[in-house]
């Protein structure tokens, strides 16, 4: 048990940390932005500002979209927990609900508001954020149609983004929705584990589509930015295609290293070192949630059998007495270049085409400015070519 | 760059790190053996003593087998130059080679004893190690094939055994050697990142087989406890399969992520998180070093086919609109229950089989004492069942 735990929390620890350093260092990056970039007379607004715990709205003089003024959070886990604590601390109006009790009870103890159901949550929110696991949103959805507010923006955070879009689709047809997924998250779970900071530096997708109401996406946008995430524009198909390959394939890679490495017996097992280790991290990850991530996404067919691909190449490489030295360059140099991407900051037009084209090239919102001349400028990142 | 070296080193530090505090606890196990198991009247040795640096020779009074008199270590890089600083800071005799004069000078400016030649290196050693990289070793032991002893016991470091066994019974017909594989390293290299504690609570294969020389074994056996390292005996074949699971297996898969991830686009790269990165992580090990721990293996192609019968499975399940829970659940189980595994105390028979049978049940020695009444008593640690 003390084996376990220790590597438990140092695994988690550590692989949070290192993640953290590379987004700080992008984020640091992200804030570099010229002051050429800059309109004319217009301070440059860091992308951490109203929200942030500890610093009042009135702080926050120049947004560039409406505020919202009451924010509903359904689900108390550790992502919708984050959301509570980062908007409630800034002062912001903030409801939450969780049909858990220990959740409801922990977010009460903490001095939030925590309504008796989904529908009186809603009631009066102009913001309502769906963080339930994907199984439970159909009787959400369900349970609030009928008292959301007909203006009242809606958002998740789940990891595909096409399951969502149908049930937002068939429950609340006619809302304002845009589709959302932070890249954030730890091994822990529950209100207990939430962090008003779990979303700095977070890429955070957002989906868009040619027929989303774009005012609605640029509110979503620069709240994130407010919560010192990065909007990531994209529609739900390249979305979920995406993360086929960086979220389900790297999950199912995991389970299947564990496996053949079980099936290898106990020498194997007490030969296993650092590459068994962090090859096999995910695995560690509740199986519940590993099948929510990649049931259902057709891309994860196509990554799988892209990789499979590979693998098979290399098995007969292997069985012709031949070198995999040619995989292992091509491999090196994929995941080197990905640490060794540079960004450059860019000013995005504020329209679907190119806020889709932005994101599709790997860019990010940094900060949405109000501009007296054309309604907003889009500041963003973006890797160089 | 920035990013690129703060990722480097964080995930360096910390991966290693938390691997030591998985194996430290491991060995803390390991020491708490019961004192029941103790001959009467014989202190329980510690398994670190006469070759940890800062000991002198004379601190060590009751071995069970005879100390090597002088070592000889040929190759200076990461591994041998740490069991240079192991052993020599302990007092021992001991000189190095390095064709590669930054390694030489280094150990040299160490002040360390180095030889201008392998064949002078090993004149009069009764211990030689061979440290070189896998292709080196042929040109190696052809210059010291008429130098050595004929008494000197030989061992080496390498990834695979079954390529150096055939080389060393080439060159070296009638030496006494056994084949070893530390499971020790960082992604540094070069004489300048040896560590004396580098071995520390590390498992350390070490090969027999029913024609070896048991008393040759259970020196470098005694030798490795010495080390603070965990002797695990294998036969080459059992040793080379063991490792085609859970280390070729993981460097191949991650390869295959790096390059399926990179595919998928810019987007995707954006968005990858933690488990594409722990996913792909050792694909940012040299490619050479890769294609060395692989190529040749054969235990590696049913070990690749074994993991791309679970990808296909998956694949097939997705395609056909079913869940993977199965498989994460059991890829879950499998990391967990390696993550929980418990080991009790216990000894040994000093026979080949006995040997064997503990090493393939996942088992390590802990300490090789002497005893009057039937010569050498062995210690050790096994999974419990």
């Amino acid at each position: 048990m003390r084996i376990n735990v220790v590597v438990r929390v140092v695994t988690t620890v550590v692989l949070a940390r290192s993640w953290l350093l590379c987004i700080k260092n992008v984020s640091i990056l992200a804030r570099s932005v010229p002051k050429s970039l800059v309109p004319h007379g217009q301070r440059y607004r860091s992308s951490v500002s109203s929200y942030t715990p500890g610093r009042s709205a009135s702080e926050s003089t120049s947004r560039a979209t409406p505020r919202f003024s009451r924010f509903a959070v359904l689900g108390l886990g550790l992502i919708g927990g984050s959301m509570l604590r980062a908007a409630g601390g800034g002062g912001v109006n903030v409801v939450g609900f969780d049909p858990d009790e220990s959740n409801a009870d922990a977010a009460r103890q903490a001095g939030f508001e925590v309504a008796g159901s989904e529908a009186e949550a809603v009631r009066d929110a102009d913001l309502v954020l769906l963080a339930m696991p994907l199984t439970q949103m159909p009787d959400a959805l369900a349970a609030i149609s009928a008292e959301i507010a007909p203006n009242a923006v809606v958002t998740d955070v789940g990891t595909l983004k096409a399951p969502v879009h149908e049930l937002v689709r068939k429950y609340l047809p006619d809302s304002h929705f845009v589709g959302g997924h932070p890249l954030a998250g730890t091994e822990e779970s529950g209100f207990a584990a939430a962090d008003p900071m779990l979303f700095r530096s977070a890429p955070w997708a957002l989906t868009i589509e040619f027929d989303t109401e774009i005012t609605t996406w640029l509110r979503l946008a620069e709240l994130i930015c407010d919560l010192g995430a990065k909007p990531v524009p994209t529609t739900v198909a390249a979305h979920d295609a995406a993360i086929a390959r960086v979220i389900g394939l790297p999950h199912v890679l995991a389970e299947a290293l564990a496996l053949t490495g079980l099936a290898g017996g106990p020498l194997g097992l007490s030969l296993a070192a650092g590459s068994y280790m962090s090859g096999s991290r995910v695995a560690r990850t509740r199986p519940e949630l590993v099948a929510t991530w990649c049931d259902g996404n057709p891309s994860l067919v196509g990554a799988l059998d892209d990789a499979i691909a590979h693998l098979t190449a290399a098995r007969e490489t292997l069985s012709n007495d031949g070198s995999i030295l040619e995989l292992a360059i091509a491999g090196h140099d994929a995941r080197i270049d990905w640490e060794h991407r540079e960004f450059e900051p860019v000013e995005v037009r504020d329209s679907i085409a190119d806020l889709l084209e932005h994101g599709r090239l790997g860019g990010w919102i940094t900060a949405i400015l109000p501009d007296p001349r054309q309604g907003v400028r889009l500041l963003g990142m973006r890797p160089r070519k």
